[in-house]
């Protein structure tokens, strides 16, 4: 019942956020054959919208309406769409499968890949640059390339490649999911607190439960990758043991794993009883990440 | 004479920014093995850096000292920068020159350089961000955006690479340019106009020089294509001629190409006559375009 009331809610976000990105989408869509199409391709073809949703609900602590957020919530769903189609080329992860069809690149061949990541990640910005208040939107901006530059995002996407059938030590996987995971749903949380003008307490305590957030999210991701299946999943499994990739499970066994995972969320929830009842749905969201099926 | 005093100020120019651009990746780099190499070898293998030039001297037409736009600047050559590691690209232009050197993924393998690419554009906007008037900071965004979004240097470039082996009009040859070349030079000057504080008339006048400034540099690469050597280029000459892409001489021939040249470089210098002896070295700078063999 209590799951219910959130599974509600959280598409109700979801509804919202979809609603936006296809009306931001289609406005710049062409009659000519366009770059548009690719990226409506991978953006549409599902995702849980994790990161807007984030976003959006840490701004509703602060603030009723969430209309004007919208645009800065898309562009963190613009920054991860463009990291996982750039991650499914061939040259890097090389995956022909993405939450259940043929990834980008399949699709529209490798420099449509190319184009729409980049454009992704380029209007990204343009999104962001929506926020009405200029100084924030400089904080905004900053937070985002932070998270998904060269000491972020990328970092951890080159140190995954790097550790490709090698031997990895526990540092090297932690490094890898805090920067090509954590990082992202950090900045999610922190984009969110920083619109709703968060005291610097509450920012606090707001990053230091997406730090755990984002820890158990990557831990039930391998797990997934473990005992998941393909139809659960829309993606091929046992792809990580496959190219023998640092995960959790592999470094600490299942067991372990699902205890690390328990600890994380434990500690999680731990950080939103500062706000009390009204970060219910935070709550919610961070017990769906652990026990999620996808 | 003249022609020496233009060319010793475009080199203070250059060594200002290259200096800004070494300082600003050498504080990144960490002692692991990271991105920054990949960028940095990209970033200093050569270069004009006629963006930031741009930028810098546009500025200087309104203030003083140039310290404060550099890392506005240096964002154009960051965004300038990404464009070309990414078209180089297998699956975009193959090339394996650039700039006299092998190109990035010859030299790193095409993951580096895929993320090479996405990092340069994603700190682009961090650089940008450093600017300090945030209302004008969110201006500057949405030009780089507009510049280099789906409308912009990507629309240019899916549009060539679709454009390969095929019968091209006009129409299409001059889309690609503005696009993939044009509007980067536009927004170089404008952002170095808009940091100045020009009036919307002066802004106006710059924005029509710049227009006509990036299709004479675009007419003069197409020119150089032809009749260059690789030795001046350093990269393959005759590639767009082998694969059939649309260039100005192929459409019009060298002759009537030639006439195209100087009647964009009279244009565009005539649009500068409004700012009087303080656009000299644009005014030159514009010449050079026309002259330059490489």
């Amino acid at each position: 019942m209590q799951y219910q009331h959130f599974q509600k809610q959280f598409d109700a976000f979801k509804e919202q956020i979809n609603r936006y990105l296809i009306k931001y989408l289609d406005a710049q869509m062409s009659t000519s054959p366009d770059i548009y199409e690719a990226m409506r391709y991978s953006l549409l073809a599902g995702g849980k919208r994790l990161r807007p949703v984030l976003c959006v609900s840490v701004y509703e602590l602060f603030k009723r309406e969430i209309a004007s957020i919208l645009p800065v919530a898309c562009a963190l769903e613009y920054i991860h769409t463009y990291s996982l189609v750039h991650d499914d080329l061939p040259c890097m992860d090389n995956d022909d499968f993405r939450r259940g069809v043929p990834t980008c690149h399949k699709k529209f061949g490798e420099a449509y890949a190319v184009l729409a990541g980049d454009c992704f990640l380029t209007e990204a910005f343009g999104l962001i640059s929506q926020w009405p208040d200029s100084a924030e939107m400089a904080i905004l901006v900053k937070e985002v390339v932070n998270a998904s530059g060269g000491k972020g995002l990328i970092a951890g996407q080159l140190m995954d490649i790097l550790s490709e059938n090698q031997d990895v030590s526990c540092d090297t996987v932690e490094y890898i999911h805090e920067h090509k995971t954590g990082k992202l749903i950090v900045a999610s949380v922190r984009l969110g607190a920083i619109c709703g003008k968060a005291t610097p307490k509450e920012l606090e305590k707001l990053t230091s439960f997406a730090k755990s957030l984002g820890l158990a999210f990557q831990i039930q991701d391998d797990i997934l990758d473990v005992v998941g299946s393909k139809e659960l999943l829309g993606k091929n499994v046992g792809q990580d043991t496959k190219l023998h990739k640092a995960t959790f499970p592999a470094l600490y066994g299942l067991e372990c794993s699902r205890q690390k995972l328990a600890d994380a969320i434990e500690h999680a929830i731990s950080k939103l009883e500062y706000f009390g009842e009204r970060s219910r749905f935070l709550q919610d969201l961070t017990r769906f990440v652990a026990s999620r099926a996808e």
